[in-house]
């Protein structure tokens, strides 16, 4: 006999319109809807959880955030311990020392004629208007900030510490990097040779040869050892990219050398990106599961929404649901300002994994 | 020389994390950001000067809107006259019937094994299940309910018209088709035939030959006459389709028989289909205007989102930010009772389209 | 203990150059390496196991596939009987009688300015245009052409095969609508009034009142009633839309008369939409199997691509692979003539569902 | 007056079905169809002018390109000379050593349970599995490689020739890093840190922390000098990510050091991201010229499809079409056994771009 009732069991509550409601009350609302609402509604469940457990957790972001506006939210769940650890492109880092500097990004338009814009040395990001020249003048004092440091190799983690303590030094102002400076939140930058920022590295080699060597093997080996250090783990992604794969490949190599780490407990990913295709930017958290990046038993949702509609609204909501889950949390206490980190006090161990099963 | 400022006007400003924020604050500050989270913003105030002017506004829906759990957004939409004529797939009218017969739908998963479901009758969409049972209850419903018409055609606007007055008189719910019957508000399905309410008007058919006759040329003709008796125009499409056609298809038609009529003056569009592989659900509202679709002076913007995200957003806070705009809004006052429409008293011709300068 | 050879059979054989392969051979290396490659190689299997099988083919057709240079397939499948009956928007049909008429779709740009090419009155299709002179001179043909028909509702398969018949008559030139035809394929449209050929229905209408009726139940019934006269069917969908459900339906229609009916045996489609928003064109096969659409054993592919890439490979790949079994295929034989389809020399009863069991 | 003639110059030729027809072939006549059929067609017409033009043919390769079957026809591009440098994610070159080293990858599901996958240690990739066990022995492999250099910094472009020598002597077998050490192409690798490479280059540092460096920086310099040394160049991208971005920013540090750089004279990519989220794999080609990328008079063409079905057709294609143009042509040599290369038997200055008019 037919037994609907295991599938039927919670109703669609459709969505009414409450013309003043807070944005805590609408997501909290969309929990009841279907497809993409009720995925983004669920992503602040599982944030919110995330932050009940003694968990580490990892935020990996890709794509324009810091050229469209949204670079203030990371600097936001930065400065309020919402995350433990930032994995970003060179991009957004860099965008983020642009107006961190004072500059702007400019509302502009997808259709404008580039050739014109290219004349007139304004760089567009879809519909984001950026000055060159500031573009030259920031590549230029990041060279000259390298220039200061003592020659050897920098973790990008290391590296972006320091240019986030000198940004602050020199402005004062808010932003990603120099909120992770304040706070004392790790950064790491897998793909920095592919950013301005390593344009900005390449500038000081060529005034002095032993300038500007980052240590991405470094990199590797210190997001790994959080992991070992605290195996329970979360992956909050943004948009995919090299932050996505990095987070995950943290854990990979984690399990390597100690077989009881089994991947993230919770992840939650807002990308815009499919599957099908086979790319790592889009592949679903349950493809993860194989890899081990992810617990079998994680708990997991899919936003697929572009950033800058979902991130708002989503961290929003969040803010003002989980302000007693956030004030109870008690987030690592990370040491950043050596060349090899420390966590609650303990060091990791010079270019070594922490000490797993093998 | 080089002169930026023509392009550098107004700065991107980040948004910042403000707990207790509303929907409406929320959007405000979403318009000085990039990407989609600026164009759904901009919906919003285009929405806004819609009902500010004196234009007939289309909405389309396509998608599973209904049984996602955005039926009673667009009974809202109805019902407050923020649009004066809908048009609509069967899917979401079916479903929104469903559901004001007290029906269900229910939070499902993508990954349920679709052998069990079917084994146990369980119809799924995407995230959402439904009672194939009640399904077949509702055709039957549908069915008993043609069989009680006249033998003649109706257009689709006319059947809906009865099914909404008899399915309030039935059930004295709140929803698309009975909100649409309570205010008068026309609603056209030019893809009937391709939905539960075709079945159900087969099944009629099935047990007497002279029911179940819809005219869907006739829908051609009245929804051009709404065009020819107001060329101000306006068009919300949500989810492409066949509503998106049906809506230009009208101002179209209409400008060959009045070349007064220039296409829409705003558009506004909700779609995830894209444009570059031709199909007109993800067609750019700039390649409407070189089929006079859409005025070539009009306010538009396309919001590339899923509707189930974008739509509770909008409209909430559309209803905070518009109270007055649409206090002082004199929409069009339709008598939906016969075969012909009467707008503000004055009836359609019969079986023609209104004089124009043809 | 562990056993990957479950999983690990087959390995990815990687494609290798061959410059002067032919498209066969390039498709049948392609089954051996991964993503939508694979699909593509795989979807051509699926068509010849549906040519060698005594069953029933539905092909649907939704996006330009006409205006963008592909309707010659289209009139190769119907000519060769690779299919046994189409479902089309009408936009399909109507760019098709638009070349068979003689005149052109042209090569252009998605970039041209819309607002110049709407002042030239020239209707862009994203990258290619056509001259609304010869659309306004189409839409008064089939207006012509309708006001001859005897006054009463016609299935639009009917008026299809009339439209093929006299197209073919007036041309001589081969198309889909002539192609049909000529070889006695019926083809559907079920959102004919979301179309070109709807507008010059209604034109006719509006010259002579009693012209233009279009029978979209009767439609249904017939659709449906192909499903129940041979319930072994095959699914071939490309790109979605209105004609995706409407095979679809017809075997959940026809269940509803013949519990025997288990839905297609095989079902393959190419779409670029995807299923993460609910909407039916992007819907997995999985999912229409819990709607009793695809049978749970079905073999099924679905290719996520652009129908402009995939249809030239796939169809010369099929027509060079498949000959033979095509030449033993014996496809259905139709009597369009008159207002109720025969098949095999057996008429479909008036204005119902053939007997089933209910 | 209007003056269509000006839009209306080349038809739209409806592609017909040749069974036998040669990919060649086939390609050829899609260049008169529409949408992406026409542009992947248009790509085969571009790479054969920049192989007729004296410019040097970047590759970037994200993507599991490797994993999903195609990286012999990389291996085929470089070996013959159509691309003069390469850009790669650390996975496509991971899994190309993987099967050079005589594993394989297999056919696999996107609807396996991957909790049962994890307990076999079977690595998914969408449709494609790999044994885990196999990938552990790579990094130590890799790792026991690296181990075997003497301990200086290494930009990824000589770590990767010295690897591809290696596996060359290893193993005798044909891949991507075998026939790029054989033809002596440089391979970049910007992300490396963010990829099995980059784990076992970090499973070298754990046995012996003076291993493991590698010179990002350098890289930047080298790609850079690249373009310094012959400004015309071609930009060919296979779907985005980090690669798509080194080869654009290689022109835009090198137009930095000499003005007479203009950006890319050629670009094609084959993408399925979209430009509307920002991001930058999605970018168009226009949006490069905005930042001097990409010369405001290249030509271009963006081909929206998988890889997986693209390239396969392009390349066939264009090995046919293009003997004797590839013949004629006289690509750059290269020695790339030091750590700093020479073009041409001039090497590039050390750690420093070479002199422009800055």
């Amino acid at each position: 006999m037919s037994d609907k009732s295991r599938f039927l069991r919670l109703p669609v509550e459709p969505f009414t319109i409450v013309p003043d409601a807070s944005v805590d009350d609408l997501l909290t609302r969309m929990e009841r809807i279907s497809f993409q609402g009720r995925n983004l509604a669920t992503a602040r469940r599982i944030w919110e959880r995330m932050l009940g457990d003694e968990c580490t957790i990892f935020l990996g972001a890709a794509g324009a955030l810091s050229a469209g506006g949204l670079r203030l939210i990371l600097a936001y769940l930065i400065e309020h311990r919402y995350i433990d650890c930032l994995i970003s492109t060179g991009a957004n880092l860099y965008h983020d020392l642009h107006e961190t500097r004072g500059r702007r990004h400019y509302i502009g338009s997808p259709r404008e004629d580039d050739a014109r814009l290219q004349e007139d040395r304004i760089d567009r990001v879809y519909d984001t208007y950026a000055n060159e020249d500031e573009f030259v003048d920031n590549d230029e004092w990041i060279a000259a900030f390298a220039l200061t440091l003592p020659h050897r190799p920098y973790t990008s983690r290391e590296f972006l510490y320091l240019l986030g303590k000198y940004l602050w030094e020199q402005t004062g102002q808010c932003g990603i990097l120099t909120a992770a400076y304040r706070a004392s939140v790790p950064i790491f930058c897998p793909g920095v040779a592919d950013s301005s920022i390593g344009m900005g590295l390449s500038q000081a080699r060529h005034q002095d040869g032993g300038a500007g060597h980052i240590d991405v093997t470094g990199d590797i080996i210190e997001s790994t050892n959080l992991v070992l250090r605290r195996p329970r783990t979360a992956s909050i992604v943004l948009g995919g990219g090299t932050p996505k794969n990095f987070i995950n490949q943290a854990t990979v190599q984690a399990e390597f050398y100690d077989s009881a780490v089994r991947g993230h407990r919770y992840a939650l990913q807002i990308v815009t990106d499919v599957p099908h295709f086979g790319g790592a930017s889009g592949a679903t958290l349950e493809e993860a599961q194989s890899w081990g990046k992810l617990a079998t038993d994680a708990e997991q949702v899919t936003v697929h929404a572009d950033v800058s509609i979902a991130l708002p609204v989503l961290v929003t909501a969040l803010a003002a649901g989980a302000r007693e889950t956030l004030a109870a949390r008690k987030p690592l206490r990370f040491d950043l300002s050596g060349p090899i980190m420390a966590v609650e006090g303990r060091p990791f161990p010079q270019a070594q994994f922490e000490a797993g099963d093998r």
